[in-house]
């Protein structure tokens, strides 16, 4: 499927939408009257299947599946691929069913996204090299880069679920405990050095008890969002030793609106980089494991100045979200439907392609110069951060919706 | 409430008992004819609550509190006290809903308690000094034990909520990624190094959506279990630098079958030890945060032979839960109702009251000796561990009933 498919919803057969027939991306609206309905996004508008459930449009084995306005329940189901192939072949050019599905369209410019699933817990993984060379040189010098586990593990950490919130939200500056390499003691105070990271998430479909081969972690694998890690580098630098981060990332993490399912993004894996140390026989490639997918990051300052701060592209990665799923079953850790993969920063080589604040200051040392003049070494209040990320064919793209919050002032009357 | 209360329930007025009426712990049960009941100890008996409930027995504000299995519907509740204390009314000698709630018990002997309750998050705390002395002493030497924040927060970091299990679920031994120091690359292997942490766990009763206090967080504490966060060393490290423990404790962590209530403990408060620095004010003590439980660790070998392995008391760790829970929510971290706080390892200051066999056999070097004249380093296939806990007044005591697991081989067909 490398060539566009025609739909008779003509704006998803324009060059420029992210909602081609291709894409059908999944996610939970409110407005036009709904509220927390799951939609599926093609062109500038929203296919109702709360309401065409309800109306008995829908060829799924089970009913009520998209009453519970979250997409966990059609996870559940053994029907990813069926309903897939139902949803283009209704939606194609042509079709028989365009007169009754023709009325549960929504105008996406009425609406406004929810969260599209409930993420059940949330994993952050530390998968992409050159970020990991980078902050690693920053912290312990360039010799000792990378952690010696890091080329046969993918390092990760178990993140807060709670925490997990939908593009659009805004981002409260966290207060935490601070202390500077210079200071007695620590305070208690707003963090001054927050932060975004690039990353994309993976969400697990299929729940698992004991551990899983990489082909079938690939299999639980329902589908990707793009996702900002906020994080403040100073609570995490007094805190993070020995146990890792924890309230450093406890703030905040945004995920775009609409759920790319894998099925969409088939046409665009790429294998992944080469191994410096073969794999153990678990964590084994096997196969294109990675998506070329372009991602960017636009900074907008509070004048609403825009400044796209850094481009680079998944395939970056040194493990792939199937590599990671199966190590995160390697103990026998049950997985469930809803878990949320971050699959860490996606840095590439260059300095314009690192994916957060901290690579492209160097750590605060080489301030950032934004388009009307401001430097950055950090985020401030007022500044909104926004991920974009698009996968290409020559006729046709794949998108995610945008991946954006603000950072507004530490509460301090709490 | 320091003098023991009289039930119309025989059994709980008996001076050994675990469940007298001072204590009326919650659980969930399957067996004489009820599958998932939510149940209150009492004497050797469980009043079915959930039967209760639906003979319209109970007086709360709203139904099918206990018709779900579980006690997150009831935690959500804002009506904790009377409860408890509509059921010490209602159980104790003399009562005249004696009739009516007869009906209603079940013997324990006849149930096979489950989940008490939803684990939504699972937090594991580091915050009994002894226990961070003595790993700090093996891993960076005496000098550097404690990591220089230790004193100033509660170090913890996020575990894994699927892998929370009630008291006699069987623990399978972990494979996963070991590399010893000599060992040139890392191998995929059953965990040699395979051991118990022994800990109690708060439940987080009340959601929270931005920072709270102290007194706001132990507001918030619903109750408690005792908690065994099994930790397989080996695993542990090799992978957990730079973001901490992850795989090394996803295997498993049993909890205790019944949920002590804060309420239950109020009489065996005790002060939090003296400060070596003074907290800063959003974390320091508002009053006696800690409680005076016993704590055993009874190690059970494949022949039958117990061997008591450690003897020590909640009261020395140095944080509270309340502490803890209030750290938790400073970076604005949101808390839901279900999430459960490890304590961290609870060791005493003596050999005999170290909280795991890696303290106990300081890293293998000193094998323990069992009743039986075996030596464990580290657990077994079919060692089975048991902690047991009680606050004790002078004519009552308050239990948890046993946490116990024992280790089963790695499945090797995976």
């Amino acid at each position: 499927m490398t060539q566009r498919l025609s739909s008779w919803v003509t704006s998803a057969n324009s060059a420029d939408t992210e909602f081609p027939l291709n894409n059908l991306p999944y996610g939970v609206f409110t407005g036009a009257g709904r509220t927390a309905h799951c939609g599926v996004a093609i062109g500038d508008q929203v296919l109702d299947v709360t309401a065409a459930e309800a109306a008995d449009l829908l060829q799924l084995g089970q009913r009520n599946v998209f009453a519970g306005g979250s997409w966990n329940a059609f996870m559940a189901l053994d029907e990813w691929s069926q309903f897939r192939s139902y949803l283009i072949d209704a939606l194609s050019e042509g079709s028989p069913a365009q007169t009754q599905l023709q009325a549960h369209l929504v105008s996406q410019s009425d609406l406004q996204m929810l969260m599209p699933f409930t993420v059940t817990e949330f994993t952050d993984f530390y998968a992409g090299r050159h970020h990991a060379t980078n902050v690693g040189t920053m912290f312990r010098g360039a010799e000792n880069a990378l952690p010696p586990n890091w080329l046969h593990i993918p390092i990760g950490y178990n993140g807060r679920a709670s925490s997990v919130v939908v593009s659009g939200t805004n981002i409260t500056r966290p207060f935490g405990q601070l202390k500077g390499p210079d200071d007695e003691f620590p305070r208690f105070a707003p963090s001054a050095r927050f932060d975004l990271e690039l990353e994309m998430g993976a969400i697990v479909g299929k729940p698992s008890s004991d551990r899983i081969s990489v082909d079938q972690a690939d299999d639980n694998i329902f589908g990707y969002v793009l996702l900002n890690d906020w994080s403040a580098r100073d609570i995490q630098a007094w805190e993070y030793q020995p146990l890792g981060p924890f309230q450093a990332k406890a703030t905040a993490t945004t995920i775009s609106p609409w759920i790319v399912t894998k099925e969409a993004l088939e046409p665009f894996r790429v294998n992944t980089p080469a191994r410096e140390f073969t794999l153990l026989e678990h964590l084994k490639d096997t196969g294109p494991m990675l998506y070329d997918i372009q991602l960017s990051v636009v900074h907008t300052a509070p004048d609403g100045t825009e400044t796209t701060i850094t481009n680079t592209n998944y395939k970056n990665m040194y493990y792939s979200a199937a590599q990671q799923l199966a190590h995160h079953t390697s103990s026998g850790c049950p997985m469930r439907v809803g878990d949320l993969l971050g699959s860490g920063t996606i840095s590439g080589e260059l300095k314009e392609s690192r994916g957060s604040m901290l690579e492209l200051s160097w750590g605060g040392k080489e301030p950032l110069t934004l388009s009307n003049g401001q430097s950055r070494s950090f985020l401030e209040d007022g500044d909104q951060i926004t991920l974009v990320g698009a996968a290409i064919q020559t006729d046709y793209r794949i998108g995610f919706g945008v991946c954006t919050g603000k950072i507004v002032p530490s509460n301090t009357t709490t």
